[in-house]
């Protein structure tokens, strides 16, 4: 399996670290079908919709990077495979968004808005599902229907 | 006067290394006003909205602090007294944000976005001046206004 | 085999981008052998030494982790399955370091230096092949010796 | 006095946030003579040497800044005229180096290692007075010596 895990399609989910359930139910369907396509899945790798989307890609059998914050490993949720540490603080959103192909935003605050920012800086497709309404979000109505849109070739 | 640079209120204004006439005017003058109320004004310490408000400070007997995303400290403008390069790239956006006490976002496009959405993260206040449309934002309609509502004490 | 990556040890070989035969060799080897006890090996991506790493590892059937200093994910070497693209230049230095639970300097020049130091400052553990003679460093005389080292328990 | 403080020449000094009695009496020297030949004191902007150098440069009239590792420009020494934040825990250490034209190293431990090698990769002259002995680096034997070392076209 290693030997193709570099080629993947990234798929990085975000969205803040308490949510409401409807979102994180949402973030956990996500999770569960980037796996299913074959995409790694790429978040901050705490704990609310980036621990709801990491378990979803976890149980369907997917591949986790969890970008931190802090200093330890060891704060990663459970269903980070690959926690990487940064030590950077809030500094690090940049570095989430750097590491995915392609973006989908549920739900959020501050936080995820600058995540947002990043991916579209990076010129990153940014899909987004009951999120912030930025100018260049791609809407998605259905967790289905994000997870088409980021493995839409185009 | 170097003794009381430490205390002094820094401003930091945020806005595209391109914008039109009237945003770049609005940006010069609310560096004006900055450095005449006697505050330090921070910004990226590139192009565009950020050398109209560095200017506009220096032309006022203001001083200037530009955090660069470059290696290099000659990137600054020429209005900048302390050019600082942090070579993070877009990442040192976080470092602008970080580095003002509060914020006044002039037009501007994704990585005046990902500046906002880190003075909110990091509790600053962030003033609007034809810019994104954020809940959180403060929204002003004249420079004048902007830098009023920058310096109130509340 | 997704299922125990988060909790395999991590070694890091750090070394320059360019080194002589020898030590590309011994590089090599070490990733050969890091694979072999099981440890996923974390270098900073690109060529040289890490490169020489990375390759042995794969080969040995490994998985490897590269810490990349630019933006783009692509300019890892092809031995790398997870690249992370920081776009923070050298200061990514300090990133490779705290992602290794270990690390091995194989000779070396003044970017291996601020990895070394940065090692002890999280408190790493620091093996040394050829490289940097700095208090602190515990040295090794062949690869072999360098990942016992690495593996052990204390 | 703020015209000209871009072109003033930016002096490091770098050590440990602890040191003994001498390294402390020789890095308030330094900041003195610093100052004196109207440099910028450029420190990590704690405590220890970095302290000690940035008391010197102020009583002698001079202008301090300090990159420090926390997110609060508060944590900065009294002697800090501008305070940058980073966020950035030990990785600030890069930006140090990269802020100054030259360095001054003063005894020190691992973090001033990490600052010498940064130094050396971008191509700082780095004095040593008291501290690592890594090739590349100028020795001194004086607080004077340093400072003429450091000051000297070449």
């Amino acid at each position: 399996m290693a030997k193709d895990i570099r080629h993947r399609p990234r798929v990085g989910v975000i969205g803040g670290s308490r949510a409401k359930k409807e979102a994180l139910q949402d973030a956990y369907q996500i999770g569960r079908l980037v796996a299913g396509q074959g995409g790694v899945l790429v978040c901050g790798g705490l704990g609310g919709v980036m621990e709801a989307a990491s378990r979803g890609a976890k149980e369907a059998g997917g591949l986790t990077l969890g970008i931190l914050p802090g200093n330890a490993a060891a704060e990663a949720n459970p269903s980070i495979d690959i926690p990487v540490a940064t030590g950077l603080g809030y500094t690090r959103n940049s570095l989430v968004a750097l590491n995915a192909d392609v973006l989908i935003a549920v739900d959020g605050e501050y936080g995820t808005l600058s995540e947002i920012a990043f991916g579209l800086i990076y010129g990153r497709r940014v899909i987004g599902l009951g999120t912030w309404d930025i100018p260049g979000i791609i809407p998605a109505q259905t967790p289905e229907e994000a997870v088409d849109l980021a493995f839409r070739q185009d």
